[in-house]
């Protein structure tokens, strides 16, 4: 089962709420000698730890990771990895509106209606928080899958604003506070996106993840598809509602001729692709080409602006969500879908070569 | 693992090639004493069989199903339900051509690649024949979902042909062979298609399922999320590029006060919701409204206009696929979705039932 | 998971009863470019099959294999192997006593109280019937192994007649009906159980199987070890009450100085034990010794000899399986435990590959 | 995968090392709405903890049992439950000799075969500690099944001395250092374990657990059997060499009207059996009698007394191990038999509720 797992062979586990004493996960299965420091991983908590800019919640958490188990004079023995995030800034507060009113488009009507109890503090279970667990975890799988796989997120689109792909340069995504590969579109962003944190107000996303240098022959055909597993993963981000693979939707739109990538023959025995409409991705294994994802993130349901709703026992109200939360959660799922990405790649690396030796 | 398996609590295992001897599946974990005869899945088989209407490849086949395990005397027994589809028309022709090139956008590369051999005839594991065992796993699964639960697929977009919502009547969907809820643009796919067909090419589709009469509480809300094994699910489908779980990339240009759909009181404690944008999962977990699935199904990769590949010794060349194919893959995928969506929802209907009693 | 399947990277799940139209397996996983043919996977079910003694029962079975799926020319494809075998010789009989009454150490009142219903033909699923399709696995399962691996069952107690381990000879296994090293007791169990026969009893059997050849480091340490593995494994069989490795319950008896297998430098880099008290696996991981592995099968409670009992509706009664049944279903129960080894070692193989490379 | 888990539904993952900071476990799919304190679990840890008496590990741990997900103002929520023990007494000792040796008998060689690495400090992994997470797992399980299930361990055999279970009184059990239900051996043993202990070396021993109060109807037939889990837990306790069910290898020698338990009528619907010679299981399904379950433990295999050994280069040495030790383990593992019984049962508990509603 996996209510709190993913992956079969990389398996990783995650606990944790907003507001408990501390979060984390557990990666069994990970394999041994590979050389980790918490020092490594913390580059990759810095990139999702919330309080960096005004965009994202100021809540002031060091992310500080704990490496508790599986790590021997600096490398990995073989045995589970036991990873651990401390919880400081509960910020002490009245929870009594969310205690007892189910936010719009949030969790918790159906955390109560499915467990009769929910950890309202922060959203408990349902808080981004969890994800900083996911990019501890995304950290050990970089290792896993070596240097030659290099995995870039980024934003392409907040609420209606779409970048312009003509300006796309991937050495910008460093530059600016939204991950934009797009530098002409950041000053826009900035504007728009003061605009809905001043209202109260809250917009989506859309995040492209890229996994470039993975090698052909990963996934497999049916179930355990490397696709299916990127769709899955990438689903079970907070606030995730759609996820494509190379073209995506596009690709319905598409004739035969034009969506089918040509190949030439191509260096090494490696055949060259013309196009990567596919995504990287045909028949649910890897091509060689880069794997690109996309997944799209809704507007955070935790805002300032009053909505009506019912309360636990029935009755007709509104609410309005104070306190600190992302006027773009989406903007923080850059580094979660990069740690995704790289979870699954490298689960899948080790399944074939569990079946292929 | 899951190569060929999905599904935990009612766990389908597929097996088969397109030109083998049979195909098949074995589901484990049904509960006992649920009434089942090969008819009735013979009834969702028939929606799915090829040779239906000029749009669908014309391969004949009964796609007669067998209950080899697991019922007596009508009922389930609660072990495991064994179901085969013998291969009738596995016309004999000359595989030449796809036994040494490889189809552009097709498995051939991928599965060549990954495993140094492939069964090419007709597309081996990889054809679309693999659904008919979905298709009656999913006749099942609507049996222990019981009647309540109703579950609708249609064809949204045919190529970039879009239906008109403010035209569909979804009881006009089982009146074409498009499963259009919009009547009115019968007419136009069927030129747009003929048309396609007549040139060798293929286009894509994007299909819509909705269940309703699903209870809220189903999912969960991290890994084993109702939407993440949705996305999975039919993402597994052959030829699926995307996957949305109600607005889906729409949510990432609203305000989360749009989004976030409003609570009202409603009837016998179930409270009603003036809109359903997040398709009927928050959390992870149904709320009781529709659950709604899009998904995109890229043009068909075996046609007949010629296309620049190479061959297995790395040599170039370029090959065009004869023989029966569907211009537009998609149509059949409709009872595919709707046996994907059967399945998930059974699964999820019994680990609800196991971890709340 | 897993209530008809075992494995996790070789992964199998059995389904069909005994009076069914067939029953079969489905091997997920295995590695491609394996050569197998129905041939060599009949040398081992006709191993197991029925009749072939006056101490196995007289239902006639050829139980021929067939390959449904997964094989392409002889090869293995890495797709699902879909194996079947039919059932011929399901007698015309009254089931009327067994229909309505519970066999006393059956799973007759287990089945009907857990499920409310069971396919009471013969046992049905419960039938050790369903350990053909595990014999046709092994023999893919062996495959994966390669012919350096050796896995040899035999018995080495049929009722209160235990082997005398001092005469052993394991080339002698397979000359008698009993699959017996020692040739001296022979003659014994065959007067014994032809009396056992004919009092319409029936006894228990231990059985011993060795696999030599297995490399060490197969096996994990905590819930994946290779010795909880097999305990899982031959605890599955019909009818087996108890597991051991190595010295198993006699190693309680032991002090640590004789338990404890003392090693010497070896050839090769591989140390040379100076004993096996440990039966191969220390720490859950194989050593490089041979496995070794003991069950204990109880006697066959279908017998003549009438027993107290009560019927469906709880009604005091009284039973006597009439028809034909195993004296000693232990004998049968070599080839099942060599098949199960197989397995849990080919997965074994896998999962080693996948996590070290 | 399960290199580090077990359970479906109620799915425990441990995690930690015997002297790494902690050491831990997540329960997954444990039930909502479940009264816990860490009070309740600690009583089930102090049963284990070390020190204890002579007979046990000097180390000294408090073995503090810290909740830090999944409870929520002292109910389960049903998120993940993380629990954490922190390591306190790793005494600083000087590891040379176990670094660079293996201890024959022990998991040292196969370690450092599998993996190239080991984390030789206290054995690391392999350490008796391991089984704090499980007892403490157990705690919770116990929650789930409820005080209609009651849950009894003790030893039966230490060495060669075994129990006259004609002066049993099970009232005793907790009344000696030894959980004998036997009062006319503890003197017996307690002179012969005194000896062992100042000799240097160690024994093995034989727990029974049996549970009683649960209902019939838990397991299923094949692979998920009630008794084939049974098996495979108690075979995951470290030290483990065999396991029975009920009669167990006695049932090898038993005819088949002695072994089948006969059944009369009972109250309230419930049978009432003449014998329990199948220790509450049939056809992998509980028959609502007790569930008798024993398994051996060999001697520890970390004594005084010098034995024969090679280093991690291979050459011929001696080893003798100093320290903290437990002369005879299994005493310990009383609680963890106990602990190990009440997850698999929570376990098969929620599975039939989630097949059988």
């Amino acid at each position: 089962m996996s209510h709190n797992s993913f992956g079969h062979l990389f398996r990783v586990t995650t606990w944790g709420e907003s507001h408990g004493p501390a979060l984390g996960c557990v990666i069994d299965g990970c394999p041994p000698l590979i050389e980790v420091t918490p020092e490594e991983l913390q580059v990759w908590m810095d990139r999702r730890k919330p309080g960096q800019s005004r965009f994202t919640t100021q809540r002031k958490e060091p992310d500080s990771v704990k490496i508790l188990s599986g790590v021997f004079e600096g490398k990995t023995t073989g045995t589970p990895i036991s990873l651990m995030i401390e919880n400081v800034d509960q910020r002490s507060k009245d929870y009594g509106d969310i205690k007892d009113k189910f936010r719009p488009g949030h969790a918790d009507y159906t955390y109560q209606t499915k467990y009769g109890i929910r950890d309202y503090r922060g959203g408990g279970r349902s808080s981004a928080r969890e994800t900083a667990a996911r990019v501890a975890a995304g950290g050990i799988a970089r290792k896993v899958l070596g240097d030659s796989v290099k995995i870039k997120g980024y934003l392409t689109q907040i609420g209606d604003r779409v970048i312009d792909r003509t300006r796309a340069d991937f050495s910008e995504i460093d530059n600016n506070p939204f991950w934009s590969p797009d530098p002409g579109i950041v000053e826009e962003w900035t504007v728009y996106l003061d605009a809905i944190r001043k209202a109260g107000s809250s917009v989506g996303a859309v995040i492209e993840v890229v996994a470039s240098g993975v090698p052909a022959g990963l996934g497999a055909p049916i179930y355990g598809k490397l696709d299916s597993d990127l769709a899955m993963a990438m689903m079970t981000i907070n606030a995730v509602k759609g996820v494509e693979i190379g073209d995506g939707f596009s690709a319905a739109a598409l004739t035969g001729e034009t969506n089918a990538d040509e190949m030439r023959s191509g260096n090494e025995g490696f055949p060259r692709f013309s196009s990567n409409h596919a995504g990287g991705i045909l028949g649910g294994i890897s091509t060689g080409q880069d794997i690109v994802v996309r997944f799209a993130v809704k507007p955070t349901s935790s805002i300032l602006k009053p909505r009506d709703t019912i309360d636990i026992n029935g009755n007709e109200t509104e609410i309005q969500t104070k306190g600190r939360h992302d006027p773009c959660v989406g903007i923080r799922g850059v580094p979660v879908g990069e740690a995704m990405m790289a979870c699954v790649l490298a689960d899948h690396l080790l399944r074939h070569r569990g079946q292929n030796g």
